[in-house]
């Protein structure tokens, strides 16, 4: 194959979607490149060839220099000055197994592997990439062996671990807003002696992930080295599936996050995915049903439950699915730091923090204990709760939060809000009939969330409760007007309380 | 709506994909905009507003002013100086109806309108737009309520024509290599006093479009006034559909290039709702029919063909589909250059002339002159024939050339081809038992087709051929070594001559 090399230049701006580089337009004419071709870039001391785009250029960079953008800068670590070897990319062979199964057709798991690794090397383009995820995890009545492929495909061209046999996890399929019962779990489960590596998920259709909010109170991205360290030191974590875990899914998500909806085996296969790699062995699944959440249906619920029990079968994890229905959002703030405050009052154990949030953890924190052997059946709950009420799982929230770089000795009041805020109130007398969960999700996406962390939305009103005319429902909470102004805009089309 | 404004200011580089722009960090974090935020932008003297993505930058730009790259300012025509104002884009209300879709809902009139209209003014931005294509493009068993609903959107969220009734069109479905018999069928046809305003496609799934391949001879972009203009001199064009012609339509072949097939519905949608824009009243379509072209069997030219007229019926069109076996590529000539050679062989009358192109274009021509009843049932071979061996043909297309802007004097010899080539020779003596459609466009777009002009491959044996061992078989032209290697390499598994 033909190489040529070129000495890198920083260039001060970023660039967004695919990997984008700059090239002078004479070595664009005598390397015989056009713009937007795409190129394999590899270098001394880079992991591994990387695919990006070239975009040309007369001044930007002279002949000789190859111009990063401060995204790819940050992503490959690659120093100034230093030389890069590229090579011209053909469109990848796996486009051929695209277009078979956009057509319908069955993908063999040679096939299934081939797409995923060129999703993950990103010799595949965004777009090209968009056209796969809508065929492969959209597909109506996708196969239980189908889904075994795209999991499988996904865990192997990434990292594993192995942590041993004391390895629980926790996983809920979303849509309902709040409900962030993971970190307060973490915490109590780990206090036990048991380990939770826990990788938490960004957004995918909601204002903000476990992964968002968290990031509040610490880093969430580590390598894989880091994160051994992290589990050795504490037993448990709250992390972004980075440092390679499962990469496919990252890009995945990424390349989906417009959607206002995800599919069951997109969903399923997600989720699998991030355990399998980080080596759980025991696995609950938290099913919220409600017909503004993701699972709409106790019978929708059943069909999500036997794919988890037949994936974990098929990959040696004990899974134990709780679904139940829900009456609206968990918690009283939605959106990244909003979410953090309660999850600090919860463990800080403050006057004002929401029950509903610590009754739901300390429920879960239970039947993981049991599950894993860790205290006799029946005995969880109590457990959960004395580690909540003795501050042996704050301190061990302390120690997860002191391992992610982040400031232990955060107080729940001190985390920042946005400044711009805009109160919603009650246009009538009555009982709040329900939450729009849908309806949180837009607003409080309008307001900014997740990117945003401290924009989002405070519940000063919950289902079931009575409300006069002007009483305070809900606050927003973003850090300028132009997006309050757009909140209200959305907020004509979504309103969030139904009243009756 | 809140608005702001900055004043443009051009870099100098292209960005490739979605339409990107650069802000200072001062303005973004006074307007509290982040990192690829999408906006609306609008100007004075710009005909509507057109979202984009906007990038970060410390000195690039200074505050108070917006950086527009070359493409930018190429497409939206916007002067140096100018004040632009800028308001947030939220999530288009569309994406609810391409989840819709992708969960295998139907959408009703208004969602598909709304989706369509969003792809037009890129509120959607690329990676959404691929699910969206993905989904109602290639649906298993689209029905026939759906493709009239995305092709009367495509229609009525562009530009139409009207050119009264005497207007003919062709099209052929392609994924036959060669077969630009196009430019010679208007040439003939217009010069018998019957209007074809030609839309071609550029390359969607080949190597080269016949817009692609016009474009070696004359501009093929124009807008809506320069095209009545074109037309009302010379009765006939043959442009690319630009000039807000379905312009949805472009952007979904631009957005799904990289694959190497088409669904039927999305080229079915494609072709008609081009036609329809242009105001055609008679539509011939050529179906080649092979195992390695686009339709593969009999059965299937007969499925297209009914969805063909069915939608004629529904706009008022009639059309007439050829469908046949086809023996493999027609002409000599791969790739835009030299494609457009073997049309000027043809049309000059040379020695060399492909006489498999002349005979196929004489024999659509005269169909289309029977079918708009110009001339007597079994006259239209005839008279097509005389037309190019009087050179009244020529002189026809030399009238086109010039008024799309092109050299009306260029001899087919003088086309440029790339002067890096490679020659392919036989490895054994036998017969030529197929050509494969599919690795010819392999190799010719690993040579650089059609972004690269120059670039192609010539056959010198054609199917049924006898070979000797040292043979040349066909000839590779490109403008660098670093493209010839990636097509060896390519050709090692797209073997193109099959010799039994």
């Amino acid at each position: 194959m033909y190489y040529f090399n070129l000495k890198t230049k920083f260039v001060d701006f970023t660039t967004g979607g695919d990997l984008t580089v700059f090239l002078n337009n004479q070595d664009a004419r005598e390397q015989d490149l056009v713009d937007s071709d795409r190129l394999i870039m590899s270098w001394v001391g880079g992991q591994e060839s990387v695919a990006v785009e070239i975009n040309l250029t007369d001044s930007l960079v002279s002949a000789g220099e190859i111009g990063l953008s401060l995204e790819v800068k940050d992503q490959l670590q690659i120093q100034e000055g230093a030389f890069i070897k590229l090579s011209l990319l053909g469109i990848p062979e796996s486009v051929k197994a695209i277009a078979k199964q956009l057509e319908g057709g069955e993908l063999s798991y040679e096939e299934v592997y081939s797409v995923v690794a060129d999703l993950v090397s990103r010799r595949l383009d965004d777009v090209t990439a968009a056209f796969y995820i809508a065929s492969a995890y959209w597909e109506q009545n996708s196969s239980r062996q189908k889904m075994y492929y795209l999991t499988k495909a996904m865990v192997e061209t990434g990292k594993h671990f192995d942590f041993g046999e004391n390895v629980v996890d926790k996983h809920s399929t979303g849509g309902l807003c709040g409900n962030r019962i993971t970190p307060i779990m973490v915490a109590i489960v780990t206090s036990q002696g048991v380990k939770m590596p826990k990788t938490s998920s960004r957004a995918v259709t909601s204002p903000s992930g476990t992964a968002d909010t968290f990031e509040v109170l610490a880093s969430v991205t580590f390598n894989a080295e880091e994160v051994k360290e992290i589990i050795k030191e504490t037993n448990g974590c709250v992390i972004w599936g980075a440092g390679g875990i499962a990469p496919a899914d990252n890009r995945i998500i990424d390349l989906a996050r417009q959607l206002p909806a995800e599919s069951f085996p997109k969903m399923i296969t997600s989720i699998m995915s991030k355990k399998i790699a980080m080596g759980a062995k025991y696995l609950i699944i938290d099913i919220p049903v409600n017909p503004t959440a993701k699972v709409k249906t106790l019978g929708e619920a059943q069909e999500i439950e036997e794919l988890f029990v037949y994936l974990g079968k098929r990959f040696g994890i004990k899974v134990q699915v709780v679904s139940y229905y829900s009456l609206g959002p968990v918690g009283r703030g939605i959106g990244p730091a909003l979410e953090a405050r309660d999850i600090l009052r919860v463990m800080q154990r403050k006057q004002n923090r929401p029950l509903d949030l610590e009754k739901k953890s300390v429920y879960y924190s239970g039947e993981l204990l049991e599950l894993v052997g860790k205290v006799e059946n029946g005995q969880g709950r109590k457990i959960a709760q004395e580690a909540l009420d003795s501050g042996k799982a704050w301190q061990q929230m302390q120690r997860i939060i002191k391992a992610q770089k982040g400031n232990p000795d955060i107080d729940s009041e001190a985390i920042e809000i946005g400044s711009v805020t805009h109160d919603v109130r009650a246009i009538k007398e009555g009982r709040v009939r329900a939450i729009n969960d849908d309806s949180l999700d837009w607003t409080t996406k309008a307001l900014g969330a997740p990117v945003i962390k401290k924009a989002g939305t405070y519940l000063y009103k919950l289902t079931g409760e009575m409300v006069k005319k002007g009483d305070l429902l809900c606050r927003f909470y973003t850090t300028g007007q132009s997006r309050m102004d757009l909140t209200l805009e959305t907020l004509k089309n979504h309103q969030i309380y139904e009243i009756e």
